[in-house]
């Protein structure tokens, strides 16, 4: 079975439902601007690279009926749509590429016709698709490398199928492992609260066929203390200039107890992860969530007092020096620095 | 409200269902062996020092009734009951210590009439818990040095009144801290799979008036990085001859971080915790649960593709060398060793 996680169809942004799974496949499809932002809100969609596609989806949605007459006009109508779309989480810098991408749009095409514009915003929207599926595919090949027979890998929260649009950062580079012929078997951290790793990685992997066993987030030591790891791999919502990485909470865990073990850490994201205006991961702004997902199991059974307090950032920071090598679109950045990042994204 | 976990009462053991916190105190009466393993067994009573007390007055509760008439047949029947309360669980030291403190009761009694031996071992299973009680007093007194006025620390699982009879091992270290007039803040990580951060320490911290925020384990590490844990406190299930010491799932990870972000990481337990005649970590039987408790959130909504593997061990191994000290009711034992451990354990 063939996965789109988001697409444009019919003139609605179709996208899979991802707080159904693992339960069922379902798909939604939406042709209100307020509702992608709900959707992306509350998790419907998410992941750094397929925010990027949504966003970029999103403003055309935006903008598609606009009545404006002249560029002025539509410009201003373009960017209330940005500071909409942009207000709907802070972290993943491929939601703010996505949105830049379309701005771009009218800054190379001044006093077009509001219908051409209209139509080449729909094409850049599909050009970030194309370039989105790509990147997967490059990053997977610049990891092949590293993957050798037999690796045991770790990761956490979802940097899939689900997370782009259709092959993966760090699970594409494991799909190409696998179209390799390589034998490999894959931990996925649960990742609380909000579980992407159990509902997502695990139904991801398993449906390619590949070997997958759950764990709680806190029995990550164990493993690698059991030396039943020998890399892990995580995705990344934004990349700082010195390599600092924000990604799923629980990332920068991994990477300490990585480096402990004595253990490969690896990011894989395109280049659009980066944000080379933040110069580090003190300078990116981490999304806090509510008290809710934590008290309850995914909002049904409660399971801490009443009115608890809670802390419940959605990202963490991971020091560029735990990082053994940030694969991207473009290259492997193995310690990556300032200097070697600037080389790269060029 | 003055909370017992676990007592003998109108010839029951009477105890706290743990499963059914925060939403409710709630008391079984057990009168069966059964009974009380599968409490045991379901973490109904739960924590290495309740179950010293549960060992001890489930060896009374086995032999009460025993028809056996000479001393032969009634060693007999003990011994059977010794081997089924110690197939409950295999981790936790102090249940097979509970058992031992019986079964020494039949060694310097020999040949007494089956009546009498019935009532010491009852008197021994009172002193079995009031020893707990004097310990976790002594711990506290102890660690008195180590906890100063607006100390913000981490624990994990639940080493608290529910852990022992009535006042903790870890948390009775804050409970006392808070009756030195020292304010604390206590960040309880939720411990997945089964929650007793959340659902038990959380609840007995705020009837106890102490701060605490709950935390999913996998923030740990974001939360020592900003610089708001000064202290780790745990308790333990059991401590080997040199220091490695077994505890709930997740604890080996904060030992780790704590090390990196250059934090005092401390376990509190009393000496019925340590086990000699296990040399190293390596030796301790680590318990492994079923898939469920992590496929299903407590059982009810499941969170996983149906089927997937799942590695589910209850408890981790932190190796001494990441142990700033162990506190015990004989006393501290800083950077843990062989040497130091017999020394206090005499």
């Amino acid at each position: 079975m063939k996965i789109i996680t988001i697409e444009w169809r019919n003139n609605k942004i179709k996208l899979i439902d991802q707080t159904k799974l693992p339960h069922k496949l379902e798909y939604l499809y939406i042709d209100k601007l307020e509702d992608l932002w709900q959707a992306i809100k509350q998790l419907k969609v998410r992941g750094a690279p397929a925010l990027g596609a949504a966003a970029a989806l999103g403003m055309y949605l935006g903008i598609k009926d606009a009545k404006a007459k002249d560029f002025k006009l539509f410009t201003k109508e373009l960017e209330r749509v940005s500071r909409y779309i942009g207000s709907s989480r802070p972290t993943a810098r491929n939601l703010f590429w996505g949105i830049e991408r379309v701005r771009r749009v009218l800054k190379v095409n001044k006093n077009k016709s509001v219908p051409t514009l209209k139509r080449l915003i729909l094409e850049e929207a599909h050009k970030v698709i194309a370039s989105d599926m790509a990147s997967c595919r490059k990053i997977a090949q610049y990891a092949s490398n590293l993957i050798k027979d037999n690796d045991t890998v770790l990761t956490i929260c979802n940097a899939g199928i689900l997370a782009t649009i259709d092959y993966g950062t760090a699970l594409g580079v494991l799909y190409r492992a696998k179209e390799e012929g390589k034998r490999i078997k894959v931990f996925a951290c649960e990742t609380r609260p909000l579980l992407q790793g159990s509902r997502l990685t695990a139904w991801e992997l398993k449906q390619r066929g590949i070997d997958v066993t759950v764990i709680c987030d806190n029995m990550a030591a164990t493993l690698m203390r059991q030396g039943k790891i020998n890399k892990v791999i995580t995705g990344a919502d934004r990349i700082a200039a010195n390599g600092d990485t924000a990604n799923k909470i629980g990332t920068f865990n991994l990477a300490v107890l990585s480096k402990y073990h004595n253990i490969p850490f690896y990011i894989a994201a395109p280049v659009s992860t980066f944000d080379l205006n933040t110069q580090s991961g003190a300078g990116i702004p981490v999304e806090e969530r509510g008290a809710r997902e934590v008290r309850e199991l995914l909002f049904k059974k409660i399971v801490a007092p009443k009115g608890i307090k809670v802390f419940n950032p959605a990202f963490d920071i991971t020091p560029h020096n735990l990082i053994s090598a940030i694969i991207t679109d473009k290259g492997v950045i193995r310690q990556p620095s300032r200097k070697k990042i600037k080389k790269i994204l060029g």
